[in-house]
C-alpha cells in the first residue's frame, strides 16, 4: 500500500508522508522502491526532513546509498554527504562516476555554508561570439538539466562573465544573431566564497531565480538556483531558532541520544545558572544582613517582578534582534529604538504596578504598594532598556544578536529585576511600613 | 549625492541604503527621483521595509502614489495598497489604467493572505491545439512581462489548465507542433483560496519557480512566481516570531507609537501577569500559614528555580512547536519526543541540581541540599513535560502551537515549578531540618 501510494504522488509528497511513518517501515519502503524505481526514490529521499535522513542514514548499505547519489545532481550529492559521517563520505564519492566525482569533489573543497558549497555545476555558459544557432544546440544536447537551471545561458568574454541571456530572448532573435549582441549585462554574480546566508538574501532581494557563482578570476564556477536558496533560508532560520533558545540545530541530527542533547544546551544553562546564582546569593545577603524578619514578605514579589521584566527584555530584545539581523544600525536609530522600547517598558509598569499595588494595599498596606508599584515601573522600564541595548552592544563586538534572547541575558534580566526591586524596598524603608 | 548613487546602483540595493537613512532626506530623495526616474523610484520604493513604506505613505500625495502605481505590476499593486489606510485604496485603484485597475480589484477581492491575493494575472496560457509558433508570437507580444512570468506557457483544453510547456520545449520543438502533444503534465497548480503559507510549502517542497492559480473551475486565474513566495516567508516568520514574544507583527508599521504598540502587547503581558499573580499568592499563603520563620530562606531558591524551569520549559516547547509547524505529529511521536524532552530536562536537573545543592549544603546543611537537588530535578522534567504537552494541546485544539512559547506559558511554567518545590519542601521538613 506504501507503493501505491508512492506511484500515485510525487516523490516529495511521499518524503512527507514517510516523514511520519514508523521508522522500520520507512527502511523497508525505501528499500523496495530502491529496487525498482532508483530516480523516484532518490528524489523522495532528498525531500526527507534531516533528521529522518539522519536516522535513515545506518540503514542503508554503503552500495544502495551510491546508487542514490548516482541519480542526483551534484549540489544534491553535496547536501547529502554532508549530513553523513565523514569517514563514509569518501567512500561514497569514490563510488559515483568520473566526471561527477570531480564535480562533487570541487564543491565539497568549498567552505562550509559558501555560494561553492551550495551550488551547483549544471548550467550553460558560452563566449559572445557564439550564435543564438549555437546556443540552442547546447540547450537541446542537456536535456537532463532541470528546466530551473536553463533558464538563462551566461555569456563570457575570454572566460569572464560578461551577461546572460535568457531562453525568451533566444527565442524571440535571430539564429545567426551573437549572444554579445544582445545579452543582458545587469547579472548579479555571488563569489564562491560568500556565506549562503547572503547569497539567499541578494537572490531574495533581487528577486533572482538562479545566480551565477564566480571565483576570483571573474570565471563563472556555478549557479546557484532559488529552490536551493529557500532549503538555505529554513536552515538559517532553524539554526537562529535554535540559537535564540540556548542550544543548536544539531539537536535535528541527533534525535532522541539525551547524553548529546544535554550537551549540546548544557553550556546555555550554566551560563543561565550562574545569573541565578546571583540572584539566589543577593536573596540570601539581604535576608541575613538587609531585610531581617520582612525579608519573607519582600521576597514574595520577586518572581512576578522577574517574570514581568523578563517577558518585557525578551520582546525589546527580539525586535532589536531582528532589527540587527536584517541591516546596521546608526547610533541615532539605536537611541531612538531604545527610547521607543523604555516608553513602552514604562507603560506596561504603570499597568502592571497598579494592578498588583491594589493587591499590595490590600495585604500590606499603603507602604507595600508605594514599593511594589515603583519597583514594577523601574524593572520594566530597566528590562526593556538592557533588552535593546544588549543585542546593540553583541553586534558591536562581534557576535549574533540572536544569543540576546538566550537563556544567560534573560538571567541577567532576572539579576537587574532583583537589584532594582530590593534598592527600592531599601530607600522606601525608612519612610513606609513596608 | 544620493541621486548619483542611485544612478550607480540598483533599485533594491538604493532602497537598503534609504532604509538607514534620516527620514526628511528619504523624502526628499523619492520625491525628486520622482521627477526624472519615474520607474527606477517605484522600484526602489516597492523594495523599502514594510516599515519604512508606512513611514512614507503620508508624506507623498495621493497623485504621487499613482504615478509609482502606474509603474508596478498587478501583484505589487495590491502589496502596495495593503500597507495603505483602506480609503485611500479606492482613491489610488481610480487612478490607475482602465485595463490594470480591473486586474487590481479582482485581486483585491480574494481573502486576506490567499494565494489569489499574491498572485498575478500577467502570465501567458494557450489552448492545447496552438502551435509553437502561435505561442512564440504570443511571447514577442509581451514584452513587458519579467522572464520569471515566462518561465513557462500554461496549457489549457476548453479554458481548463491541462498542463504546460517551458521555454526550452518550445525552443526545441518544431514551429508546427501543437502545444498539447508535447506539454508535460505534472504542473502543480494551488486554489485562489489557499493560504499564501501553505502555497510557500508547495513551491518550497516542488522547487518550482512559479505555481498556476486556479479557481473552483479549474481555469487558471494567475500565476505566484518565487520571488513573491521568498517575501511570503519573510513575512510568515516575522509574524511568528512576534507571535512567540507575545505581541503582532503590527508593531513594524506601528514604528514610533507608544500607545499603539503598548495596546499589542498588553493582552499577552497581563495573561502572564494573571500567571505570575498565582505564584505571588502561594508565596504569600505559605509565607503566613505554612514555612513560618523558615519562609525567606526557602523563597531564596524560587528565583533560581523557576528561571531554570523556565529556560528548560522554553527549550522544549520552541522545539515542538517547530515540529508541529513543519508537519503534522502523531500520538506515538509526540509520546517520544515528551519522553526524550522528560529525559533531557531530568539530566539538565541532575547537573543544576548538585551545583545548587553544594551551595545549599554550604549554607543550610543536608537537609536543603536534599531539597534543592530533588526540587532542580522534579521541576525541569516537570518543566520539559508541559513545554512538549502544551504546543501539542494548542494544536489539537485548533491554536497555533506558536503560541506556546509566549509569555502566558512562561507563567504557568513558573507557577508548576513553585508548586513542586514547596511541595517537595512541604515533604521533606518532616524529615530533614531546611
Ligand atoms: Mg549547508
Ligand atoms: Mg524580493
Ligand atoms: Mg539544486
Ligand atoms: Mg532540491
Ligand atoms: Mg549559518
Ligand atoms: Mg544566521
Ligand atoms: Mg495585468
Ligand atoms: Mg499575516
Ligand atoms: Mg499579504
Ligand atoms: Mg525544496
Ligand atoms: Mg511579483
Ligand atoms: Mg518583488
Ligand atoms: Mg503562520
Amino acid at each position: 500500500s506504501l507503493l501505491r501510494l508512492a506511484h500515485e504522488n510525487y516523490p516529495e509528497d511521499f518524503a512527507s508522508v514517510l516523514d511520519t511513518l514508523d521508522f522500520d517501515l520507512v527502511v523497508s519502503a525505501v528499500r523496495t522502491l530502491l529496487l525498482s524505481e532508483i530516480s523516484y526514490c532518490a528524489e523522495a529521499l532528498i525531500s526527507l526532513d534531516t533528521s529522518t535522513l539522519a536516522r535513515i542514514y545506518p540503514f542503508l548499505k554503503i552500495p544502495e546509498w551510491a546508487i542514490v547519489l548516482n541519480e542526483l545532481s551534484d549540489d544534491d550529492v553535496v547536501w547529502l554527504l554532508e549530513l553523513f559521517p565523514e569517514p563514509a563520505r569518501e567512500q561514497l564519492v569514490a563510488r559515483i562516476p568520473e566526471e561527477e566525482q570531480n564535480d562533487v569533489r570541487q564543491l565539497m573543497n568549498y567552505p562550509e555554508d559558501s555560494a561553492g558549497r551550495i551550488m551547483t555545476t549544471e548550467f550553460l555558459a558560452l563566449d559572445e561570439n557564439q550564435t543564438v544557432e549555437h546556443a540552442i544546440e547546447q540547450i537541446r544536447g542537456s536535456r537532463d538539466l532541470d528546466p530551473i537551471n536553463l533558464m538563462f545561458v551566461y555569456v563570457t568574454r575570454n572566460k569572464e562573465l560578461v551577461g546572460q541571456v535568457s531562453l525568451r530572448q533566444l527565442l524571440l532573435q535571430k539564429r545567426p544573431a551573437k549572444l554579445g549582441s544582445f545579452m543582458r549585462t545587469d547579472v548579479i554574480p555571488v563569489h564562491v566564497n560568500l556565506d549562503q546566508e547572503e547569497v539567499a538574501e541578494i537572490v531574495s532581494k533581487h528577486d533572482e531565480v538562479t545566480v551565477p557563482v564566480i571565483d576570483d578570476n571573474n570565471h563563472v564556477r556555478g549557479i546557484i538556483t532559488v529552490d536551493d536558496v529557500l532549503d538555505v533560508i529554513q536552515e538559517e532560520s532553524e539554526e537562529d531558532l535554535y540559537q535564540m533558545i540556548g542550544t543548536s540545530d544539531e539537536e535535528l541530527l541527533v534525535r532522541d541520544k539525551t547524553f548529546k542533547i544535554v550537551s549540546l544546551r548544557l553550556p546555555w544553562i550554566m551560563a543561565s545558572f550562574a545569573g541565578s546564582l546571583l540572584v539566589v546569593m543577593i536573596m540570601r545577603f539581604t535576608e541575613r544582613d538587609v531585610f531581617g524578619e520582612d525579608a519573607a514578605r519582600i521576597f514574595t514579589f520577586v518572581p512576578m517582578i522577574s517574570a514581568m521584566g523578563g517577558n518585557v527584555g525578551v520582546q525589546s530584545s527580539t525586535i532589536m534582534a531582528r532589527l540587527l539581523s536584517n541591516h546596521s544600525l546608526n547610533f541615532r536609530e539605536a537611541r531612538t529604538s531604545t527610547i521607543k522600547e523604555a516608553k513602552v517598558g514604562l507603560s506596561l509598569g504603570v499597568v502592571c504596578g497598579f494592578m498588583i499595588g491594589f493587591f499590595a494595599l490590600y495585604w500590606g498596606g499603603l507602604g507595600m504598594m508605594l514599593t511594589v508599584l515603583t519597583a514594577m515601573m523601574c524593572t520594566l522600564t530597566a528590562a526593556a532598556i538592557t533588552g535593546t541595548v544588549i543585542p546593540i552592544a553583541m553586534k558591536r563586538i562581534g557576535f549574533d544578536p540572536a544569543l540576546a534572547t538566550g537563556p544567560f541575558v534573560t538571567s541577567f534580566n532576572d539579576f537587574i529585576a532583583v537589584c532594582v526591586y530590593f534598592s527600592i524596598v531599601f530607600v522606601l524603608r525608612d519612610y513606609f511600613t513596608i
